[in-house]
């Protein structure tokens, strides 16, 4: 099999969910990021093509030529821990604002209300404390962001997200979402008003945006889109870009879930509880180690080497290394996992540091924007 | 048949929409409003048993009783002439106004976009010019009310909007509006969230309320109540009154319906339209004079009775005058049209008089609360 120096296919789509993104290209018309590479190599997510397909990117490109205003825009669901899996969307915060690029972070409270039966007040302070404080030890300048809360925003918002529920049928709704619901309703046409309403006249007005997002949220992109074609008269605006990133495999081997903390490392995790993690998670070893001497592992089927790759080790040298010295059986899984721990701990530890620091940040910030009303 | 003095069914759904109402009654439990009677006698609507029926009204006695804090809440729909089937709320808006009561009015602006595909500059309009003024004219003091735009309101109105969808299901909603999209589901939290926010703890907290409405509100009344006793845990919701009024007759014999101008008088009608639309009007008469003369007129079936009736004879002796003249064959209907027109052009002159003042006070009312900015 022909693979790339990373020891995933040259192929983007090598992995295990390939099938799927294909056929999302296929189907729907994402497009390959592949040409947009050289422009980022720094970025690794860029660079190892973890960022993998695109719509319209091209007007992001162009607003960044002609230093013109575009924005990014993301959710978050305030629901649980942040873990690895929202610390590729925080990196990607980081990197659009160092773009140039006006940053709009929606803390989804409403949903998490309506279709995970979380308190508005616990959804307040898992924002500020897991997804905020976070996003800030990362390197996001938060005074830059324009941020809100779906329960607590401007009126433009909510007018907006109204306006929305006339071009749009409930049976377009139940193909895209299968079973729904009032409350299900509101909880997409608010993500449809997250991701437009920046567009507002009282906003940025008609503006570049992207949106960067797993494939399986690309029903709702296209959704968005379609409704922003669907008011040009009205408000005249830009569809949205996108962009899309594959997933980190769970520890377990299965999805990376909120729900199942085997599955992911949380950056709060302390790094006791994260080398047991990595302790437990899934490898692509073989049977026994004189077996992996002889045959060499399998770094395509292993959570660990997801760790390195997505996360841990920035150098592509080293990786490359890593990548052989598995392959060719001179790695052996324990060793390969005290590595990768020793990693772990290191990053945990330092960027704990940071995140204590900016736990008390976010609350002034929450404060100054006046969202410390008890809701 | 046994009528009473005004010549109805002395049973109160002895008119032509009796059957409904009586259905209604058995069916959905709304009592009939005859015991509050004597207490209210000085109001038209309710001595001539206009109003009549209730839900929970015992719960507004009993606060106008101990002087607690009540309010009154009702809609308009911005989409065209302040007619006088309007005019009744309004009646009834100053009625409660004076016996203390708050009132909440609001304007369903974003109902009028997604419905009837009116602009919100338009519902702007209309609200001021149509409704508000004519509610000044009529004697409500702007001052202390409290008046929402739907599209442009406070946060807690759409936050608590958003959390009420929790608790309604599609197959409900479909069983009480029939067909049912994106759009009419908005419009109908936003109506639930109308009637029930002025309890929220930000506003008057659980306060008994009483919502004026047609009996064909009533499957609205009912949803707005079963929500109301479904948060309970959260909100503590008191649930809402409801009165149900009659529906005057349209001048053509049909429904009286804004988008058919023969059908009703508006307040803003020239006296001369209001004329010749009172001189085109369906009556209770005969095929020929003479006829009349033998047989009497039936008031009952008669458009121009409705005016005095609901509108323009205060006095009772005077209005079973009529009555009796009419059925008598004394009271041909050319001379009652004549006499009919007489009191209305001399009412329109009036009411307009006040009408153009109020239309000047508005304008600053809404200023004052921020409503003028270009939305």
């Amino acid at each position: 099999m022909n693979r790339d120096k990373f020891g995933y296919d040259i192929d983007p789509w090598g992995s295990a969910e390939v099938k799927d993104y294909r056929f999302l290209m296929e189907k729907f018309g994402i497009q390959p990021f592949e040409k947009f590479k050289k422009l980022f190599e720094d970025n690794l997510y860029v660079r190892r093509g973890i960022i993998f397909g695109h719509r319209d990117f091209d007007k992001i490109i162009d607003a960044i030529k002609k230093k013109e205003k575009f924005f990014m825009i993301t959710g978050l669901m305030p629901s649980g821990k942040f873990h690895l899996g929202h610390k590729m969307v925080a990196d990607q915060m980081v990197f659009y604002q160092k773009l140039g690029a006006k940053i709009f972070i929606c803390s989804a409270d409403i949903e998490a209300y309506l279709m995970r039966n979380m308190d508005l007040e616990m959804c307040r302070r898992i924002t500020a404390e897991e997804y905020l404080a976070n996003y800030m030890a990362l390197g996001l300048d938060l005074k830059k962001i324009n941020f809100w809360f779906q329960s607590n925003y401007r009126v433009e918002y909510y007018r907006f997200r109204d306006q929305l529920s006339k071009k749009v049928t409930l049976n377009e709704l139940r193909a895209i979402y299968g079973d729904i619901s009032p409350a299900k309703i509101i909880s997409v046409l608010s993500q449809c008003a997250d991701i437009l309403h920046p567009q507002l006249p009282e906003l940025l007005g008609p503006s570049p945006s992207v949106v960067p997002v797993g494939p399986d949220q690309d029903p709702h992109i296209r959704l968005t889109r379609d409704l922003a074609s669907r008011f040009q008269t009205e408000f005249r605006l830009i569809l949205p870009a996108a962009t899309y990133h594959k997933f980190m495999r769970g520890l377990d081997g299965g999805k990376m879930s909120s729900s199942k903390p085997s599955s992911y490392i949380a950056l709060s995790d302390k790094p006791k509880e994260a080398i047991q993690k990595i302790m437990n998670a899934i490898t692509g070893g073989r049977a026994t180690v004189s077996e992996q001497r002889d045959l060499g592992g399998v770094p395509e089927k292993c959570a660990v080497y997801d760790l390195y790759f997505y996360h841990l080790v920035e150098d592509d040298k080293k990786l490359v290394e890593i990548y052989h010295d598995c392959r060719s059986g001179n790695l052996i899984c324990g060793e390969c996992k005290a590595k990768c721990s020793d990693l772990m701990a290191k990053f945990l530890d330092k960027h704990q540091k940071k995140l204590s620091a900016a736990k008390e940040k976010v609350e002034e910030f929450l404060e100054e924007k006046n969202y410390n009303e008890k809701r």
